[in-house]
């Protein structure tokens, strides 16, 4: 291929796009969208409606099966790499990837084309730390200070003891469940999306409510993408 | 007023802009300007061609002098809050401030619309660590890894000894030139804009140039907005 685009296309409304990605959106050739089993309607029906509100000409959609995560994380992203590879080798031209959110946060592709030495570039997009700092009007820094970025398990193992504002992605083990002290909570389910949940409060008072909300919709949906602030 | 729209227009390229923005600027009555007397010029420019760009219907805008931020944040931040105050009382209808990035990081109009018990809603933006990440074509996090977003200040106090990936705003006294053992940083200066600059490497090989370049830009345009990556 001529060169591959990771085009960011927010965390979840349509209309997180940029102004920039609708632009390389119309130079694509061919669209390749890896499918998550659990996740695959929604994600892939929100990425063929941007593709089709944004793009004026037809173009080409390549869909594949995104591998599953096992416990080998290296093994998993070679074989990412392997199927990239071989959608990438059958087309010509400019290639894209729609990549939910950011591509800069908790994302694999840019890891898998340096792997491949493809020619790319990447067009950032509103993250879902920025979505959910917004739809609660958020700060996430007090003044001066640090913002933390991290996963549940990371918080599973124990926060810092100076980390004081931190946002959680990746959390599908419910890690603030454990955390005593003082903290408030700031939670946020399919940010920009119609179905959106948010809840914030101290933790101690809301997080029972987050956990049966958060298993409810996951039951409903089939899947489940959240996000949270915590601040001590 | 009716309400206050806070649009993140993102970090210097008037692309950066999302589609809800775009929206939601077309909704506002009144463009509200601080200027800050450094970055006067140009940044008010880009304000300026984002609004005659994508704004279809002529809009007033009104603009004021960014009160210079003094030793005293919080008497600085009152006398903000003041000032806005003041020119939300003389005008109806719906308000909009453009913020650089994204209004949840490092920026202080969320606070003053707090304090002032104001209707408002925030649209997120493409923030600085978004725009390096995509730059440098970078993942800002390592597997299953934190990310710190701080600034010079918390580096030049010192960085905790856990942390690896660690992203810097607000560095104006080149915090990064004392730091020790093995670095690697990912610089960026007018991210997003015909002037931007990028420098990257081992720390120890790329601070002079750093410095250097630096130095240059700030005294050729009259401001400087950097922002980094440090990776351990």
């Amino acid at each position: 291929m001529e060169k591959v685009l990771l085009i960011g296309i927010g965390a979840g409304d349509p209309e997180y796009v940029t102004v920039q990605a609708v632009n390389a959106l119309n130079t694509v050739d061919v669209f390749f969208v890896l499918e998550k089993a659990a996740e695959q309607e929604d994600l892939v029906a929100l990425r063929r409606e941007i593709v089709e509100r944004y793009v004026h000409e037809p173009v080409r959609m390549v869909a594949a099966a995104d591998p599953p995560r096992g416990r080998d994380v290296e093994a998993w992203r070679a074989e990412r790499a392997r199927l990239v590879s071989g959608l990438l080798a059958e087309e010509t031209g400019v290639g894209a990837f729609l990549v939910w959110g950011d591509p800069s946060l908790y994302d694999g592709m840019i890891d898998i084309l340096e792997r491949l030495g493809v020619a790319y570039e990447v067009i950032p997009g509103i993250s879902a730390v920025s979505a959910l700092a917004a739809r609660h009007r958020l700060v996430l820094n007090r003044v001066a200070g640090d913002v933390l970025v991290t996963t549940g398990r990371r918080v599973a193992a124990g926060l810092p003891d100076d980390a004081r504002d931190v946002v959680v992605m990746l959390d599908s083990k419910l890690a603030f469940t454990a955390l005593d002290g003082e903290w408030e909570i700031y939670w946020g389910a399919y940010l920009g999306t119609p179905d959106e949940i948010l809840i914030s409060g101290r933790l101690s008072e809301v997080a029972d409510e987050i956990v049966r909300v958060r298993a409810e919709a996951r039951t409903r949906k089939g899947w489940m993408f959240d996000t949270y602030l915590l601040r001590r």
